[in-house]
């Protein structure tokens, strides 16, 4: 027997989630079943589309349920084995984030093939998120030579790798972001132009000027104001992947639209809307062309890290306040 | 000498425009130069697009000047030649609509086929808004096998059209329009189900209601709740073709875009703008279609129709009061 913490929905929230939405609790694992395997997590992660699941709606990806342990992805080892194929110490990723540990049948987890990055790369820049930004710039908004790109939420771990995948590929690039740090890795990460936009009165405004000629591709991960900016900066023809809209996540009034969405007719605007978990038959050129860049030093990435299975919600809520840079973590080993 | 009444844009609307913003104007033309014709119109066409044109505001069309003749698409009959091929009463159209007659260039005007069509159809179903509908919902919305089809602004000229390829095409078509007599005309050709938009409170539930399993392809010509609406019932991968947005043409403060525009991401909704001036090259499939399906009974019409230059500016301003029933027309001689 093992005992591991897991955290659990204890209420939903209306609007912004706070601590006491979450609990702590421990449970004792026996020894893995017949075809299971036992797992201690190193790393887990938290995302912005995990704010919808608190809610009890309907929607892609099904509600947490209160009372039970939440979850989302994780990298583990192997502590121990009672399947075929799967040894102590062997590095697996899961669905089973939010708890230190568990059991679990075989086909509920994967080995991880590090390609000589970290583990917890396969949280971010190599997992789910990594793919998010190759999907969308590559398939949905079909990048294409000459196109100027801008990115919200630009130094995020979705928009970070949006951002340098079209460096790699010679794209003029724009990222907003929120304070002077964020800005500052925008600029290390080689991005063109880096609109802190916590300090401009005139998000079109900032986005015209960095644009001039206006912008081909927008990668939306925020809504709101940065959308206008984007629909007012558009070129003919623009094409504008909709990852997220971190900036509405939490309303509890549902809020406008885009007082502007009518320049979609006069400029041939295409918007698509896009859930990673529709494209998985990407991820063996995304990681070819991944570990590509790495390589190169054409990619980088950053990582903020809370310590510990208690500090999850904290890490968490954080992504609603703009405290991460790059992936946001929680190491649990 | 010639004398003809034209419509001069005589100062620019703030919102809704009125009668004021107009004049009509006595013009006398002189006998054709060399390279030229002279053409007595018969028929004009109003379009909601014109709106945008009476701004000074740059936009895909050019602004109408003050004090000068608007322009438009105009149906006439050749009165006068001094140009090798045409003859008079050549049937030709123009975009010299807003006046009873002129002289012009050969290069500026086109001899009509009628394919056994009235003249002013070249005005209507076989004109711009024809060829908007066919490229809207063929090339833009992708339209497929199995497709469930919504239309708003479904008794207009585009939008009746839209419904009858698609019935003709054997899909479930959900037509929305304002009014008794306007849903007495979607049932007559063949709309499977008829909203009565202002008879409704909650629009999203009509269309659901209409359409339980969710609708694919929205062509949309409305905006503001009929947009929504269509996002609220939207299915998986749903594709809406954004043609026009009448109900905010006359705004004066920009008015906020739909609450839910988030549902595009869960959704993998895609929505894209055009202008069919973008889409000449499909005219040619466009006409052979049409007059198959003229020929079998698929397409039927309904003109609105004012007479006399003088009526034009209230057949226009009649576009916003949804006083037409299928394509408004003026009736010049």
């Amino acid at each position: 027997m093992t005992a591991v913490r897991e955290i659990r929905l204890k209420s939903r929230p209306s609007g912004l989630p706070t601590a006491d939405n979450f609990e702590v609790a421990t449970v004792d694992l026996p020894d893995p079943a017949a075809g299971e395997v036992q797992v201690r997590n190193l790393w887990m992660t938290v995302d912005p589309y995990m704010r919808g699941r608190m809610n009890d709606v309907k929607s892609y990806s099904p509600p947490f349920q209160l009372g039970k342990a939440m979850d989302g992805g994780a990298v583990g080892e192997v502590t121990a084995s009672n399947a075929p194929g799967f040894s102590v110490g062997d590095l697996v990723q899961s669905n089973l984030g939010w708890r230190e540990g568990y059991n679990a049948p075989a086909a509920g987890v994967q080995k991880v093939d590090t390609m000589g990055l970290p583990p917890q790369a396969f949280l971010g820049v190599a997992g789910m998120p990594g793919l998010t930004a190759y999907v969308g710039l590559l398939r949905i908004a079909g990048l294409k030579d000459g196109d100027v790109v801008f990115v919200s939420g630009a130094a995020g771990a979705v928009g970070s790798l949006v951002c340098q995948i079209a460096k790699a590929k010679g794209h003029t690039v724009i990222g907003s972001a929120g304070g002077p740090q964020k800005v500052a890795f925008l600029k290390e990460i080689g991005v063109d132009h880096a609109i802190d936009y916590k300090a401009e009165t005139d998000l079109s405004a900032a986005v015209m000027a960095a644009a001039p000629d206006g912008i081909d591709v927008y990668f939306e991960n925020v809504g709101g104001a940065h959308l206008e900016a984007a629909l007012n900066a558009a070129r003919l023809r623009a094409r504008f992947a909709i990852c997220g809209m971190i900036s509405i996540y939490n309303a509890t009034e549902p809020q406008p639209g885009p007082r502007n969405l009518a320049l979609l007719i006069g400029k041939n605007i295409r918007m698509e809307g896009f859930i990673v978990s529709n494209h998985w038959d990407m991820m063996a050129d995304f990681h070819r062309d991944l570990a590509a860049w790495v390589r190169d030093g054409k990619v980088k990435w950053k990582e903020t890290v809370f310590e510990g299975i208690e500090r999850a919600p904290d890490a968490f809520l954080g992504l609603f306040k703009g405290e991460n840079l790059g992936k946001m973590l929680v190491k649990l080993a």
